[in-house]
């Protein structure tokens, strides 16, 4: 029985880790988990899991559902309720799936705990993959990746040596607006951004699906999970996002994962690692039935962000937090409607023209830099 | 530095397995091989490769090599000759690249000398799977797999455990005349039948491709190799080649092999297995430029030869025998423009009708029934 820590319990990717937890009582425990602001989904969490921690994002929520849970479940709240879910004693992995920068820290404490990180917060390894990474290396911890992408790669890695990559192939669905020309993004709306082709996912990582700036994150991602530079990660547009992605051998072999569209096959990897197990509600791969999959150049012009992202990988140090932060509140602002589309590349670029990249940050100069340039995108909207 | 013994170096697979052993001189060195009628051929290779030890085919071919080569190459001939190459006391793995059940007896030879087996002879493993698969246990002899299907197969399962394995998806690209209806192929000529679409091969197994027996000979081999019923083996016609074979397990998550058409490589993985070295002269894989990759269900009315596979395979002991036997033979027939196309599927269903199956047969039974089956097709030629 593996004992988990949720953080982010109310979003997609922690809705679809309940679903995994729920249809494998034999193999899964859930002690401690973290929501935000879904109050009402978090009672029926509560309910239904009976979690022995539960940390909530306000004193208000948190005095609230004390009166309501007090009797069975510790409550807490608050960035130091994260932590305490994340370095939760009791539990033996934890997932992080908050949304942003938010989830960094904790996944240091955690990963100092001693905790196996089954990691869906791309944010915490983009802003500081190098901090993650060697304190991982220290403590002997596992980091899993619960993207798809991600997971694809992992799992093509499993009996591998990394000597023997030759690169990552992240496959691209495109996103919503795949089939437009740039000229004709300059008018989309929240509406049309929100309507993905193959995935259902949160607000936010959709809009960064249209942008591309989601496939950029992943590939800083990539660059430290796998340990690779960035000429060895490349994009391929795959419109059916059946083949998740692909690594290249020096031999000229390639690995590929493939599967339905369902996040909870990679999040149940990750919780089932080094072991698979069932998954009979997920939809049986049918390539006859697909008949076709296809593959095009991925187009740096057309989706710009993701060049940006390379460039901002390629800097390195605190560029990527840039990138991250820029990219949060941009994508916010087109999400509450203060700024067009494009206007989600130009603000992003501009963040990293102004910036002069700092080596090797510690945690106080992420921080530092992450908050000065959420300032300074909002003093542009 | 790996030492190989290598059986039928001068055919299809044998001379892409000395191109893999010559890039690679500091990895691979040729100690002995054997070859068939090609002596012209196998001039050159002794004379490039210098092996201690070469046998051929005939004493005729002996006695002509032995004036030529004898003072730095022990020579030799017959069955008795192939047994010899295949348990060379200084090979580390043998390569078995011979056509037909020719290949059975020096196999079992030399996994009791504990020789590493590639095997690329695949009517080894369909005549006496259950010989070959016990007696590579009871040595704990690895048999390594060198057709492009079971080294995609066998790759997939690296980092895996066997216990996960939904099914297997083995690959087809319909051969010769994927594009043709049934009735289409009463009067396909031998010079149809031998240009295959994707791969340059040898033209026995290019007719076992357009009858699809090829498969069929492939899903038993598969059933042998990776210890799984024929209900757990699927196959899908995929006309381009790309995606060699792929696993299915049992949370949904499917794992797929590609590359271009390149025998090499499948070659090089069995011969550097556990590790990987590389192969710069193949082609690397560009799916962009491919473009799209192409499903379909395998029809078994019309690929009937594979239906009968099935059936023989299913009907277990010496029914894959009787399959092969009759097929090699009918094949044969074919090549030499004695019968028609379809008329292979008859002979071969004719011979499956007639047998009585034995079960468990040890090695004298399986040859008698070789034998016997290949005199009932002559008589009806």
């Amino acid at each position: 029985m593996k004992k988990i820590s949720l953080l982010g319990a109310t979003g997609s990717i922690g809705t679809q880790t309940l679903d995994v937890i729920r249809k494998h009582p034999e193999e899964f425990k859930l002690v401690a988990l973290s929501v935000g602001k879904n109050i009402d989904l978090a009672r029926k969490i509560i309910s239904e899991f009976k979690p022995e921690l539960v940390s909530v994002q306000t004193k208000k929520d948190y005095d609230q559902l004390r009166l309501e849970f007090a009797s069975d479940t510790k409550l807490t709240y608050g960035e130091d309720g994260l932590v305490e879910v994340a370095v939760y004693e009791k539990s033996d992995i934890l997932v992080n799936a908050v949304l942003g920068s938010v989830g960094l820290f904790p996944t240091l404490q955690a990963i100092k705990a001693h905790k196996v990180i089954a990691i869906a917060n791309k944010e915490t390894l983009v802003t500081a993959g190098h901090l993650v990474m060697n304190e991982a290396k220290q403590q002997q911890v596992m980091l899993l990746p619960v993207d798809s992408e991600h997971s694809a790669i992992f799992q093509c890695l499993q009996g591998e040596q990394d000597k023997n990559i030759e690169r990552l192939i992240i496959t691209a669905s495109g996103g919503s607006f795949r089939d437009k020309k740039r000229e004709e993004l300059k008018e989309v709306t929240v509406k049309d951004a929100l309507s993905h082709p193959n995935w259902s996912m949160g607000a936010k990582i959709t809009i960064d699906s249209a942008t591309m700036m989601n496939k950029g994150l992943e590939v800083i991602e990539a660059h430290w999970l796998f340990n690779l530079p960035f000429e060895k990660i490349d994009v391929l547009l795959h419109r059916e996002s059946i083949i998740h992605s692909m690594v290249e051998f020096q031999d000229g072999s390639v690995k590929a994962q493939l599967g339905t569209p369902d996040m909870r096959v990679p999040i149940q990897y990750a919780l089932s690692y080094p072991n698979r197990i069932s998954l009979p509600s997920s939809e049986r791969l049918d390539l006859a039935k697909i008949g076709n999959l296809h593959f095009e150049t991925m187009n740096f012009d057309r989706f710009y962000a993701l060049k940006l992202a390379y460039e901002a990988g390629k800097a390195g140090g605190t560029m990527p937090t840039v990138l991250n932060a820029a990219n949060e509140v941009a994508a916010g602002a087109f999400l509450n409607e203060r700024i067009s589309f494009l206007q989600i590349d130009e603000l992003v670029e501009k963040a990293l023209e102004r910036h002069n990249v700092i080596k090797h940050p510690d945690l106080d100069t992420i921080r530092t830099v992450d908050i000065e340039t959420r300032e300074y995108i909002n003093s542009l909207l």
